[in-house]
């Protein structure tokens, strides 16, 4: 496991920048973000891929994410859209082997910045960012639905 | 209701290419494929995005999404990866103002067909593909996790 980067993140003998935390799953910055806020959110325990994930974490991952892109439409972070998005399989652009689900904050005409985020994936105040993340996720606190 | 296209093919007045139903979500071809066997997964009930959709059925449709993507790289439909994907929002690209979660099938060294899909997005013999799809998903039935 040791050797799995997120499973050192989730350990905490790596470091990120951590949005949201509970039982299951751990959110945190993505080290190369390609906009400003790019979350991933990941199962605790390591699964390669969407045929080693179970689907009730599946579903735990996607209530994460769901909150997550909820959040960043806020005023508090003021994201137009998101897009979420999991690579399964290398074929299908997946680089660290575990599953992750991204979390791209999104704006109005941002088309021209996505695109150079895409290339330059470089990140914008991390610190920063995702305390506005968390901040964002607790002003709209939910029901636990899980 | 009636002038959202995704409601009337889930009432079933307007055609599509149905891979999968329960009595929440509905999943079917994508009339525009980026690749063969690219899957639309969407809620019955009309939620025009993320902030009008419930955390459960959010959920569900994730399951069916999760369970798709596995299915396809099964051996029946042979794909190597996928991609799951939501466009949240205008911003964020979504066309179709009813919550969609896109399936797409991926291949190794796919990606110039890839990048060729999304500017063309020509059908790939929609009902042969739909067929194989069906075959796929009911080759590995799975205990309703819903």
């Amino acid at each position: 496991m040791s050797d799995c980067v997120f499973c050192r993140i989730v350990a905490g003998t790596a470091p990120a920048h951590r949005v949201y935390e509970d039982d299951i799953v751990c959110a945190f910055l993505d080290i190369r973000p390609i906009t400003r806020g790019h979350t991933l959110v990941i199962p605790k325990r390591h699964a390669t891929d969407l045929s080693e994930l179970d689907a009730e974490t599946g579903a735990d991952l996607f209530r994460v994410g769901h909150r997550i892109a909820r959040a960043v439409q806020g005023p508090e972070f003021g994201a137009d859209g998101a897009n979420l998005l999991i690579n399964d399989g290398k074929a299908a652009f997946q680089t660290v082997g575990h599953v992750h689900l991204h979390v791209l904050p999104r704006n109005h005409g941002d088309k021209f910045r996505f695109a150079a985020g895409l290339l330059l994936r470089r990140p914008h105040g991390p610190a920063q960012v995702a305390a506005a993340l968390r901040a964002a996720l607790a002003s709209r606190s939910e029901p636990d639905t899980g």
